[in-house]
C-alpha cells in the first residue's frame, strides 16, 4: 500500500485530490479503485483507476485522483518502484554461504544459501547476491548492486554501482579464440577481464565473456535484455539498450546511446557510431558511421505460397538481373 | 526391462505373440533381439529387433514379436516413458537443502542438495526439485512437476500440474521495460507474474519474464523447447510447441494448436490466430490473422559466389524494379 | 611473471636476446617494457611491449627481446597459457560438496563448494569441477577436464580428456521430441545420452540435448562457443568449430573442420560434408555435399528508407521476374 501523496513525491506530480491510498499499480483497463494507473498523452482516461498519472490536458471528465505530470510513462517507471517487492529479504550472510576470508564485505550487504564468494573479492556496501551465486576470486561489486540466484562471476569482474543482475547470468567466461595449428585448434587463453560501469542491467541468461588481452567494457547506463551474447572485446558505450537474443561477435564497439533490436547480429571488429538504431535480425557486418537508423532482412512472415515464390526468383535474382540490362540494352539500340 | 505385454498394456497394442523381456526401447537400425522397436506406416520391418510396434498390415514377413497399433509413433512416444529413468531417485528433503519455515510441502515432494524454497512457496504433492534449483518466496508448483537441476524461479511464479522445467531455465526474471529521461534509461519495475498452465515442458535454458503488470502466459499444454526468449506480457495459446532459439519480444500473443519453427522472432505486441504455422528463422512483426503456414527470408545457404551476386542485386532491388516498370512503359508506347 | 626463456621453450622460439622477465602477455598497443606481445607476419613492430613473438623477417629496428617464430599467432596462443590463472585453486573435495558413496574419484580432482555429484559418478584424474555444479548419475568426466561452476550434467553423459565446459551449460536434458494425439502433445522419453570427445570446449550458457534412443555426439577437437543449442542426435565432427548463437535442429550431422559461423540455424535430419564453411545467419535447409564457402540471406545492415524499398520490391519478387519474362517474349517476338 502506498498514499497518493508519496507517489507525487516520487514522480514530482502535482497531487490535485485528497490523499488516498493505493494498492497496486495496474493497466488502465485492470486497474480498480484501489489501484495507481497512468494515461499516456493524448488518451482518454476510461478506468476504474482510483488514480492516474496523467498530463493536464488529459484529465476529461475523470473522477479519482489526479497526479498531474508532464510524462506519464516516465512517471510511471518512477511510481513502480515504490510497488516492487524488495529482492532482499534480510541482509546478512547465510549460514550455508561459504565466503572466503580474505573477501571484503560492506555494510549490509546480503549473502544468501548457497552462495560462493571467492579469494580477495570485494562486495561494496548493500550489495545483494541472490541463492547460489558464484562470485570468483577477484571480482569486485559496487555498492547497492543486485546480483540473482544463480549468477556466476568468473575471476576478475568488475562491476560498478546499483548493477541489476539475472539469473543464469555469466560474466567472465572464455572468449572463443583458438589458433589452426595444423588442422588442430589451439586455445588463446583468454587474459583479460569484464568490466561494467554503473546502472548497468543485464537479463537472464546473457553472457559476456572476458577479453583475449585488453577488458570486455559495459559502459555506465547500459540496458542488456535476456539471453543477449556478448562476445570478447566488445566494448559498449553508454545508456546503450540491447534487446534480447542479440549476438556481438569479438571486438564489436558500438556507441553511445545506440538501440539494438532483438536478435540482431554483429561480425565482430566493427565500429556503431553513437545514435545508431539497427533493427530486428539484422545482420550489422561493416561499420556503421553515420547516426540513424538500418535495417536488413526480409525475413518478414508471408503466406508459405507467396514465400516459396519469391524465394526462388530470389536466387535467380543475379541472372534476372543481367537479362534486364540485356533487354535494355537492346531497346536502347 | 519390461515385458512385452506391458508396453501393450501401455500402448493399447494388440500383442500377437508370446510374452517377451524387452531391454531397450531402439531404433530399427540398432535394435537387438532384446530391444523393441517401432514401424512407421508403409515401412518394411528390416529389423533385428526382438519385438515391434506396428500396423498390421505393415508387418510382412517380420518374424519377431508384433505389437499391432494404429498409430505406431503415439505407441513409441507412450512406451518411452516405460523405459526412462525416473529423475527421482529419492524423496524426501535433502539436509542440505534450505526450505524456508512457512513453505508448504505436500506428500512425496522431493527437493535434492543445494536446493533453495522460500518464504511462501508451495509444493504440490510429487513435486520434484533437482539439486542447486531455487524457487522464491510466493511461488505454487503443482502437483507432479518435476523441475531439474540448477532452474531458477524468481518469487510469485505459478506453474501447474506435471509441468517439466529443464536446467537453466529462467523463470519470473524483470521484464525488459525503462522509460528514457533525457538520454537515461528509468527502470520500469517489473510487478507481474508469470502463469504457467497444465502438462507444460519449458526447455533447458529458456527464459520467461514477469509481466510488467499484469502477468505473462503459457498455457496448458504448451511446449516450449531449449534457449527461447519470451519477453513480458506475452500470451501462449494451448498446445502450441516452440521450437528453439525462438524469440519473443514483449505483448506477443499466440493463439492455439501453433507450431513456431526455430529461431523464429517476434517484434511484439501482435497477435498470432491459433492454428499459423512459423518457419524457421522468420520475423513475424505484425498480426497474423489466417490459420496456415507462414514463412520469411532467404536465409537459406547457397555457394559464397552465387550468394554475393544475388546480396549485391538485392540491394539494387530497388532501381532494378524501377528500370523494368519504365522499359514497360517504353515498349507499350 | 615468467621469463622470456620459458615461453622460447613453449613455443619453440628461438630467443636472440638476454633472458628478461615478463609481466602480462599483452597487445602491441598496451605492451609495456616488462610484458610480452606479438607481431602478426608482415607487420611492424612498433611497439613499447620488451619482448616480441615474430617472425625473423619482420623484425625490421624493434630494439626488444626478439623470440623468432615461424607463427606468432599460433605462438601467441601457446604462450597465453603460461600466462592463465589456474581456475583450480585448490584440490580435494569442498566440505560442503555432496558426492554420492558410489561416485568414483580420481587423483588430483578437485571438487567446489556447493557441487552435487550423483550415484556411480566417474570423474577421472585431474578432474575440476566449479562451484555448484551438478553433475548426475551415471556420469564419466575424462582426465584434466575442467568444467566451471553451475554447470549441469543430466544422468548417463561422457565427456573424454581435457574438456573445458563453461558455467550455464546444460549437457543432456531432454531432446525435443512430442508425438501429436488429437491436438495434444505425448512426450517422447529421451533414452540416449550425449557423448563427448577429447579436448572439446563448450561455451557458456550453451545447451546439448540428449538422444531420443542414441546418443547426441560431439567429436574430438571440436571447439563450441557460447548460447549454441544442439539438439538430439546431432552429430559434431572432429575438429570442427561452431560460433555463438548457432541453433541446430535435431539429427543434423555435420562434418569434420567446418567453420560455422554466428547464429547460423539448421533445420535438422540434414547433413554436412567435412570442410563446409557456413557464414552468419544462414540457414541450412538441406544437406551439403561439396567443401567451401556457404552464405544466405540478405541481412545486411541498410539505411532504413533503402531498406524498405527493397523488401517491397522483394515482396513483389515473383510479380516482377513474370513481368519481365513477358517483356522479354513481346521483344523477341
Amino acid at each position: 500500500m502506498r498514499w497518493a501523496s508519496e507517489i507525487a513525491q516520487r514522480t514530482q506530480a502535482q497531487l490535485e485530490q485528497p490523499d488516498i491510498q493505493l494498492k497496486r499499480l495496474a493497466s488502465l483497463d485492470s486497474a480498480g479503485p484501489e489501484d495507481l494507473s497512468f494515461l499516456m498523452p493524448g488518451r482518454t482516461p476510461q478506468t476504474q483507476a482510483g488514480a492516474l498519472l496523467l498530463r493536464a490536458e488529459d484529465r476529461g471528465d475523470y473522477g479519482g485522483v489526479c497526479l498531474i505530470v508532464d510524462n506519464p510513462y516516465l512517471a510511471f517507471a518512477q511510481a513502480s518502484a515504490l510497488f516492487d517487492v524488495d529482492w532482499r529479504r534480510q541482509t546478512g550472510i547465510d549460514s550455508s554461504a561459504q565466503v572466503h576470508p580474505s573477501a571484503q564485505i560492506g555494510q549490509g550487504v546480503s549473502i544468501a544459501a548457497g552462495c560462493v564468494v571467492g579469494a580477495n573479492v570485494v562486495l561494496q556496501d548493500q550489495v545483494s547476491l541472490g541463492p547460489n551465486t558464484v562470485i570468483q576470486q577477484d571480482c569486485q561489486i559496487g555498492a547497492g548492486s543486485q546480483i540473482a540466484a544463480n549468477v556466476t562471476l568468473y575471476h576478475s569482474v568488475r562491476v560498478g554501482l546499483r548493477a541489476r543482475i539475472h539469473s543464469g547470468v555469466v560474466l567472465g567466461a572464455d572468449g572463443f579464440g583458438f589458433a589452426p595449428d595444423n588442422g588442430r585448434w589451439v586455445k588463446i587463453h583468454q587474459l583479460g577481464g569484464v568490466w561494467v560501469g554503473d546502472d548497468v542491467e543485464i537479463g537472464a541468461n546473457t553472457t559476456i565473456d572476458r577479453g583475449a588481452l585488453d577488458d570486455t567494457r559495459i559502459e555506465s547506463g547500459v540496458k542488456i535484455d535476456n539471453q543477449v551474447m556478448i562476445a570478447h572485446n566488445c566494448v559498449i558505450g553508454q545508456n546503450t539498450a540491447i534487446a534480447a537474443c542479440v549476438g556481438m561477435a569479438g571486438s564489436t564497439r558500438i556507441g553511445r546511446n545506440c538501440t539494438i533490436a532483438g536478435a540482431a547480429g554483429f561480425t565482430g571488429h566493427l565500429s556503431v557510431c553513437d545514435n545508431a538504431h539497427v533493427g530486428a535480425m539484422t545482420l550489422v557486418a561493416g561499420d556503421i558511421r553515420h547516426p540513424g537508423a538500418y535495417a536488413g532482412g526480409v525475413q518478414g512472415a508471408r503466406p508459405m505460397q507467396d514465400w516459396k515464390r519469391n524465394v526462388a526468383r530470389f536466387n535467380q535474382l543475379d541472372q534476372l538481373a543481367k537479362r534486364l540490362i540485356a533487354l535494355e540494352k537492346k531497346f536502347t539500340d
